[in-house]
């Protein structure tokens, strides 16, 4: 049997039970660790799980296939994936050729960020498709994210921004020579995702994103025990934020759209109020007192300018 | 700590073993039981969890929230909820009276419909909004879900339509004469859905669904061990399949949107096959040999119906 499972969005601990006796059972498991991340080291999963891990990069996982397929007609294999199977459409593929080869195959589903983003308060069946942002190049700004976003934004619909990572990837020029040599995993932060938007806003003008008039949830490590960050606000905000007020990776973000609840703004202030006063302290250096009250301004004037615009914007009523 | 847990969508094996700490932990622990199912009963939980589990219905979780959070300042209490805690919006409602009461909470995520879709092979970022379909009365048949449908259409997407569940509801009568009365659950099937989907067209008649051009994907129990199913074809063959074709509860439908990929179409041939043979063997009581090539010729039958509309109305290329 061959096994794909979801390993959910955090650590060790967030496999199923189910999961995790497919992986007891298993006499290979592999790890498929360049779509996404979770927060801890292989070791860890190793150590949690009682078995050797085998990472499997991209070009084993869709190149080699046949290679992680292989006996699984005869004894149990298991793929872990972060988050969902069916987050990436390379796990599709890999179950399609199981499927070819005629070996049986069971998907063990987990948390992704598709779901998880509703953590953020905004309601699931509010959301429009998800759309992929990727790093832009001097030569290569893709925009179609911005089609995307605005298709969702005339339904009144919520998009959820998956931001890039890039894992084991080459250099242009390493890639041309042929030279296996990797350069540096690099994840998109929030500051860089709200720059790309308005970068392309400013050459279509089509009027889809407003710095001060469209509201964002910023979303770290979703699912994190006591690291997620939520932080809301108008996309400007998010801009005034010092870079590392997001924390570590991975980052996700959501452009709100007009149909959206008092109740989801309800929810969200809590995360408002976190980014004014992730705003206001770093753009000050003061100690002590002073400090607490700057915080409590910051919270304050977050808290407002997010009520402010999906009242005046976003057309909500609030009490 | 107040904690609200997904279980997952099938049994007592799918909740993360931080989510199973958690309940190890607890002193009361609810289990939410009228949004969704699990496919196991309260006992199997119980025994599984080694923990006593209230069920708490609409009543409990909407008026008496109070009573759930009592004391979860200062002891430990679990909400168990089928699917990612994010599913319904009464999750939400609860944790924000947990922030106004001042008690900190935890949300342990894990698989739902909305991500776990994905067995489909449809790909999760070509779904449009999510939409529910509920029972329609002799006198109530809101048709909204058709506008939804209809804007995820016009941007080529796809739409998850989950199906209704009535557990634990009074008949307008106890209602109105404040009995607690209460009628046999009700989960709303592939059939009935798609009947409904096509009388609303008939009304509406603006050309967004049609019985044999519009290509839908049901599927009963996903995330289920061995009791999935996942069917494919034109909206006709669901009407043609006899009604216990999709088994027990629970069921959902996804209306194919034309930004179909052709892996997608590859992917799902094999439930475009199942239905077909569904179809064909509940039009026949033959036995033995005639009715194997019965079931190869529905299979076939079903294939070449999904593969046609797939070319033909949605316009793919397929080899």
């Amino acid at each position: 049997m061959f096994f794909i499972i979801g390993l959910g969005l955090c650590d060790e601990k967030d496999i199923t039970i189910r999961g995790l006796e497919a992986i007891k059972s298993a006499t290979r498991v592999y790890l498929e660790a360049y779509t996404s991340i979770l927060m801890v080291q292989k070791a860890q999963l190793e150590s949690f799980y009682g078995k050797e891990i085998i990472v499997a990069d991209r070009d084993l996982v869709e190149c080699g296939s046949d290679e992680i397929l292989k006996d699984a007609d005869k004894e149990d294999v298991c793929l872990l994936v972060v988050g969902d199977p069916f987050g990436a459409t390379t796990h599709t593929d890999i179950l399609l050729r199981a499927r070819h080869l005629g070996i049986p195959t069971r998907v063990i589903h987990n948390a992704s960020i598709i779901n998880a983003v509703g953590a953020s308060g905004l309601q699931l069946y509010n959301f429009g498709q998800t759309v992929s942002l990727v790093f832009f190049t001097e030569t290569w700004k893709p925009d179609s994210f911005y089609d995307r976003i605005k298709e969702n934004a005339e339904g009144g619909l919520h998009t959820l921004l998956l931001l890039d990572i890039k894992v084991k990837e080459q250099s242009e020029e390493n890639l041309a020579r042929g030279r296996k040599i990797y350069e540096p995993p690099r994840y998109m932060t929030v500051r860089q995702a709200v720059s790309q938007l308005l970068e392309i806003e400013a050459l279509r003008e089509e009027g889809v994103l407003d710095a001060d008039k469209t509201l964002a949830v910023a979303m770290g490590r979703v699912g994190g025990l006591d690291n997620q960050r939520i932080l809301a606000g108008p996309l400007s905000s998010f801009l005034r934020a010092p870079p590392d007020a997001f924390g570590p990776p991975l980052h996700s973000m959501i452009i709100v759209g007009k149909r959206l609840h008092h109740l989801e703004v309800e929810y969200g202030e809590v995360f408002a109020e976190t980014l004014g006063e992730v705003v206001a302290l770093s753009e000050s250096d003061l100690e002590g007192e002073a400090r607490y009250e700057l915080r409590d301004k910051g919270r304050k004037e977050g808290r407002e300018k997010w009520r402010d615009v999906a009242s005046k914007v976003y057309g909500l009523v609030l009490d």
